[in-house]
């Protein structure tokens, strides 16, 4: 028993060697029935951890009954609802196919995903294509111009960006996650940097790849009027850089954090594929003209895979802008966040760092032991959806992971080191 | 007498008042026979005060040379150099043009000029397109590379360009700059973000301009890869500003700062077009891998003017990332900066803010009185050239302007308003 503590840290600086060595890469872009062998015709994967039709929040089951209508499965959003009740589609959580998706994270077969290579592990990991702001698909809506949408980025943009990533060998993305935190981002609230730097590589490939003069303006404007178009991008690179660091037997570090609007759920590297779940928190935010805390849908998505790496609220120093928009205090202290993250985490990231914080690292590798130990909870920089099905976003602010789930991930890994 | 203290901070008020009115629209490319009715053949424009060829430092001895042979007036730059030491070409400052250059700042009459209208006044300022970081004729680089890459400028870029600009109906500066400030900018030594954020802009007109596709490719390539494309927008704008406050009777403000290698020179508000000159310092900075202040050149370029209107050294504070750079000391010290050219400045631009300040506006209109009251130099941040012809950028640093300027013109400005 006593050489338990030296084992579980030795787990842990593994699972933290795997996640720095990571070498994720943009490489492509790919409809989702060629990129997840496993999603069948009818099955819609969600964000967050495994949830039934009848305990989905109000905004995932509009996304659902939206992606119905727009697959083809459903010819009203009525008919679609009726026959998710029914039980028509089957329902799995993006994490159990190498996948996440933000906010509601529909992902269905003829989606194009966005496909990051760990080439350090040779693992990939996806994501669909963010649709932009406002009423969209993620945060609920299931309109006609939201459908609309989708099928354009199914047509055009998808294969545009496909051909462009291919074109460019891809496009490494710890370099460009660097200089996004030396230029304000923390690649989850705030993604204007990143977008930006992407947009600047790829358009010369798009000019070359995408022979159509209109479509490759209408690709050029949509990216470029899109400041969280990066968002996805980080968010399967967040993935494809923890799927490398699961499976380390003894370790108590966090692979997974996500939500799917009712649960939180959490899975740790040394605990192979349960989920440690508890209700999802509200936000503490601030919300757009005319909404309030009595609009917003409890917490969702699985974009909290980016706190999990170093980025989002954890990496709040590089991005003093996101206080504010968020509504978490005056914009100086932005160091407190990270400094406060550093409680609860192994390691540094001295690849990623924040110059107004003298280059310090960002915080990376949760250990469950210090959430529960500290009561710190980690902190999620994140968007605020209607409660309602079809609204979309209403606001913006920061959730902190239930403490619940930790606690009960100590216990599951206590288990299993053979400790209880 | 007495009430000349007032007069002066009436005069100084409305100084302020038109700088932080100012509306600068990036609105166009031309040539600059076109843009600068008062060019003719043969004439050469550089940075800083006036200054004659016997005077000239090396690199700008080399960029004259270069031009020179890039306009057909000589064959080789050798002829050149002679046709210059016999005075076949004719001198002026940039700035008696509305113009300003970065560097050596050449100007003459077959480059393309981008086109700054400051709407709020009605005044359009000018300067060249940014040729790239390294060898290029700014930092006196003059070989076949360079003058091949100023004719591609000139047939491809300069009117792909401007083509984009005009279907845009112009971009707006003022909301970019307050952006770039968000995103780690001084717009000086870093110009990242505004150059990403202007390339997004610029990137669907272009695609909609330019037909020829290698063409379009090309352009996007080439502002994609320089991180500094910017500055020259920057500078332009910055001049934009300046303008209208140029002539105010009374006031003590600086509205010109810059360098021609040899000399820098200052020009008031409030005394018209005189030239207040000293001997320009060197800067004190970080040398590329190969290179040592040795190698350096003195202090060289219209670029000053961006300090003029509150940003590069006085906006430090939102470019942590710079102070490393030019090794001024710790990143998390970039606010001290700012924070002391707020001695010598009678206002804060409120819509260009810093956020980790608590979005503090930048210290904008210089008074000449607390320059030489205080002893505290404007801090300029700065490319370093080598000191011979045809070798380039050797590093970057921060300069002070020379206290003797604003002491010379302090005494101007005491005769101008009767005092001595």
């Amino acid at each position: 028993m006593s050489d338990i503590p030296a084992r579980i840290e030795a787990a842990n600086a593994e699972t933290l060697r795997r996640m720095l060595a990571a070498d994720p890469v943009l490489v492509d872009v790919v409809p989702a029935h060629v990129a997840l062998p496993r999603l069948a015709d009818r099955m819609i994967l969600h964000s967050g951890p495994p949830i039934a039709w009848e305990r989905m929040c109000g905004p995932m089951r509009g996304a659902i009954a939206g992606v119905a209508v727009f697959e083809g499965w459903a010819k009203t959003l009525d008919e679609a609802e009726a026959m998710a009740a029914a039980g028509a589609f089957r329902f799995e959580p993006n994490h159990h196919h190498d996948c996440v998706g933000p906010m509601t994270g529909m992902t269905t077969v003829s989606q194009p995903l966005l496909v990051v290579e760990n080439r350090a592990f040779g693992v990939r990991a996806f994501c669909a294509i963010n649709e932009g702001l406002g009423k969209v698909m993620r945060f609920g809506g299931n309109d006609a111009e939201v459908l609309d949408r989708l099928r354009w980025i199914r047509d055009v943009l998808g294969p545009g960006l496909g051909a462009a990533l291919r074109d460019l060998g891809g496009v490494p993305l710890k370099p460009l996650i660097a200089r996004g935190l030396s230029m304000g981002d923390e690649m989850h609230q705030r993604n204007i940097a990143c977008s930006s730097l992407l947009l600047r590589l790829l358009a010369p490939a798009l000019a070359r790849k995408v022979s159509d003069r209109a479509a490759l303006a209408a690709i050029l404007d949509f990216i470029g009027r899109n400041d969280q178009f990066f968002l996805n991008v980080a968010m399967a690179m967040g993935k494809s850089i923890s799927m490398p660091a699961e499976g380390v037997e003894g370790s108590s570090i966090v692979t997974v954090m996500c939500r799917n609007g009712t649960d939180f759920g959490v899975r740790l590297s040394g605990v192979g594929e349960e989920w440690f779940v508890a209700p999802v928190e509200m936000p503490q935010g601030l919300y757009f003209p005319g909404y309030s805390a009595a609009d917003a849908n409890p917490d969702m998505g699985d974009s909290a895979i980016v706190e999990v790496v170093g980025l989002g609220g954890f990496a709040m120093g590089a991005a003093p802008a996101v206080v504010g928009f968020i509504g978490a205090g005056p914009a100086s202290r932005a160091a407190d966040f990270t400094r406060s993250m550093g409680e609860i985490t192994i390691g540094q990231n001295p690849e990623w760092t924040i110059p107004s914080m003298d280059y310090a690292g960002v915080p990376t590798g949760i250990d469950v032991r210090l959430v529960v130990d500290t009561g710190v909870q980690p902190m999620i920089n994140t968007g605020i959806a209607h409660r309602k099905p079809g609204v979309g976003q209403v606001g913006a602010g920061v959730v902190k992971a239930p403490l619940a789930c930790f606690e009960k991930a100590l216990v599951g890994f206590a288990k299993r080191m053979g400790v209880s």
